[in-house]
């Protein structure tokens, strides 16, 4: 099945909005094995939708449309689509009794322009949106689909994965089932070397693997008869996976390596306390971005000057003297200083070059030193990466310290 | 004059990239009184290039495409450009220059396929990529002008400002200039209304207002015979706004408040220390984003707990008892505390209800407090907003921050 995405809205010919929603349809129907052939965007100018929707729906199968279904003037997508299909508007009961509750639980008078919105194409499939007021639907008719939704990204999502997502999967061979598994510690193409004969030998379960800032995901997916079996042809791949890249995996389940550790921290009840030199702020602000962190997170330093470090972390003038601020006795000073200040059970400090300036030879921009204490134990490790920007660098780092409190659980908690 | 984006790549039909070249070129078009009419995205095919290449022809006056221009095999814009508008294909010495410099600055061999990139359609206006390998260029034939660059984004920006729009601005009348101005404290529909009179009673200036998360820019832009006039235009437009709503702008040139906040601790040699509880070190990591301002911050804390506010702010138990840890005195205490630790000359602290969870009928979530200590005064303000979802909220109560220490700064330096 061929496919385009149609974007119908002014404010994107503006460049007010960029179109995240045409890219995240690509990627679900890339999954469906639906091919995507043309994005395409319009403003609200019905000539211009028209013929750009009968130009779609003669070169692919389906056309998925997103924008133009709101309550205004200018929103005519519906009766567009409507009228090209050849299908007359009717009053949908069950959106009519939603947009009622609606306006009555917000207490907001219910115009005739919003009843426009619970008129719908006579045989559609109708897309009910739990997120705002304007439905979506689906017309079947001549060998080909339509399915429209709204704009806003929250409600197109919510719609597209309850309604549009398993529309379309009836429509193709079989069922899609996924694992995205993310890594820390390894680059995209080393993961392709490494993995290169399970993706070479084999065309279902497929491996895909993306890069993102200082971390990679892989993709297994299959397709198969039922769900069942496509569930059990991805569980024996990722096992494959494992088998030869365990190691970097800290999600099998596209969690981000923050909520990761954090709800390991609320599992096991460990407290903690960080120290940041190079990345100001950024790891405390990460781990209390984890919702329940509060039970476990227990106060952050940012000690950017050294006196700072002295001061609140007890680090010794004379170390910062010998080795410098950026060095492994800093940074270990400064997670026990934290620690112990604290009364926690883990401190992680971080200390380095996150740039633009204050790079030397000896110690680039792009080195870091980390260290976890905890229990007996003080790990510390030195972190070299390629300078690319110091929003970069510092993520960088933040990952590290991330990565390093997962590795120290594991060995402790899990093992 | 009409125009077309026509962005070229099957990446972007995958869902791998979101296509921000589009809105950016949108955007800049607009500002050139060029209306953009479509948004057409295709991969690497050549059939399906020419014939949206040709379409877009037909339909609009100007075609802008973005990506297919590199070395390899599937980069095939150039050829199908040259072909459609009747140019063969030339071998520009500057361009073999640049890369032959290139390559051997990298030490990489140059391969066949890169010499490729040296040639340009002979009767074009050639972009030198200062960024990258591949050239843009412009051709202008039949009345239709086709203008060609690399798909990455930096390239394509960079090559866009020195080539792309000056080239378009000397085929529309007269030039444009513009200014953005940044503002916090005000509304969208509030800043309109404020402004009713100005936007309504004249064509040039123009004045557009953009909805930020918690703030509000607002684009000045004047179309004039000369650069000097347009700016004179703006510039007169830019006090006629400052009388209305003055107090509210923090940027003229469209810098984040951050920045602006930080430069001026700099300007003055102010040296801060932060104290941060609901926002978790977003403040520090923020302010840290900031090149230079290692010379004035000195440290941060996040007291995430009621003992971190005691032992390193010197938050008195008593107060956390009475008033609770959400509370004016409780963030008074908190920025004297970072002061006096730190021996700085300016404190500042933030106290709130972030969300999801935490918030009660009394304190809700979106309420915080903030101070400012600096000299012989401290200055607490309240701040409650619509809870927007943690993120949004933590990253007003932030702004709060930066604009209260924008506004004891204003009185006590800029008077």
């Amino acid at each position: 099945m061929n496919a385009t995405v149609l974007s119908i809205g002014t404010e994107l010919l503006f460049g007010q909005i960029v179109n995240t929603n045409a890219a995240y349809l690509s990627q679900k129907l890339q999954l469906l094995g639906i091919n995507v052939m043309y994005h395409y965007t319009v403003g609200d100018n019905p000539d211009r939708v028209r013929d750009t929707l009968k130009m779609a729906l003669e070169q692919t199968d389906l056309v998925i449309s997103t924008g133009g279904l709101g309550p205004t003037q200018d929103d005519l997508t519906k009766e567009i689509i409507s009228e090209t299909m050849g299908e007359k508007l009717v009053l949908n009961e069950e959106t009519m009794d939603n947009l009622t509750t609606f306006f009555k639980k917000y207490n907001r008078e219910m115009t005739e322009n919003n009843i426009k919105q619970a008129y719908v194409p006579e045989n559609s499939t109708v897309f009910v949106n739990d997120a705002g007021t304007a439905p979506g639907f689906a017309i079947e008719k001549h060998n080909k689909i339509v399915i429209a939704m709204p704009g806003p990204p929250r409600e197109m999502k919510y719609m597209f994965e309850k309604y549009g997502f398993p529309l379309l999967e009836s429509k193709t061979n079989g069922f899609l089932r996924y694992k995205l598994l993310r890594m820390y510690g390894i680059g995209e193409s080393a993961l392709e070397t490494e993995l290169k004969n399970l993706i070479d030998s084999q065309t279902d379960p497929t491996l895909a693997t993306y890069a993102k800032e200082g971390e990679v995901s892989l993709r297994v997916a299959s397709r198969r008869k039922t769900v069942d079996e496509a569930d059990a042809a991805v569980s024996e791949m990722v096992s494959k996976v494992k088998d030869i890249v365990g190691s970097y995996i800290y999600s099998e389940d596209d969690e981000d390596l923050n909520v990761v550790v954090g709800n390991k921290l609320i599992k096991y009840g460990l407290s903690l306390a960080s120290a940041e030199s190079c990345t100001g702020g950024m790891f405390a602000k990460t781990i209390t971005d984890v919702p329940g962190i509060s039970h476990v997170f227990n106060r952050g330093f940012v000690t950017y000057s050294n006196e700072a470090k002295i001061d609140e972390l007890g680090v010794s003038a004379l170390t910062l003297e010998k080795h410098g601020a950026v060095s492994d006795v800093t940074a270990v000073e400064m997670a026990i200083g934290a620690r112990e200040v604290s009364d926690v059970d883990i401190g992680v400090s971080v200390t380095g070059v996150a740039g633009p300036g204050g790079g030397t030879d000896e110690k680039p921009v792009g080195l870091c030193y980390i260290c976890v204490s905890y229990g007996d134990e003080d790990v510390v490790r030195k972190i070299s990466t390629r300078d690319r920007g110091r929003y970069w660098n510092r993520n960088y780092f933040c990952l590290a310290m991330y990565n390093l409190i997962n590795d120290v659980i594991k060995e402790r908690h899990e093992a």
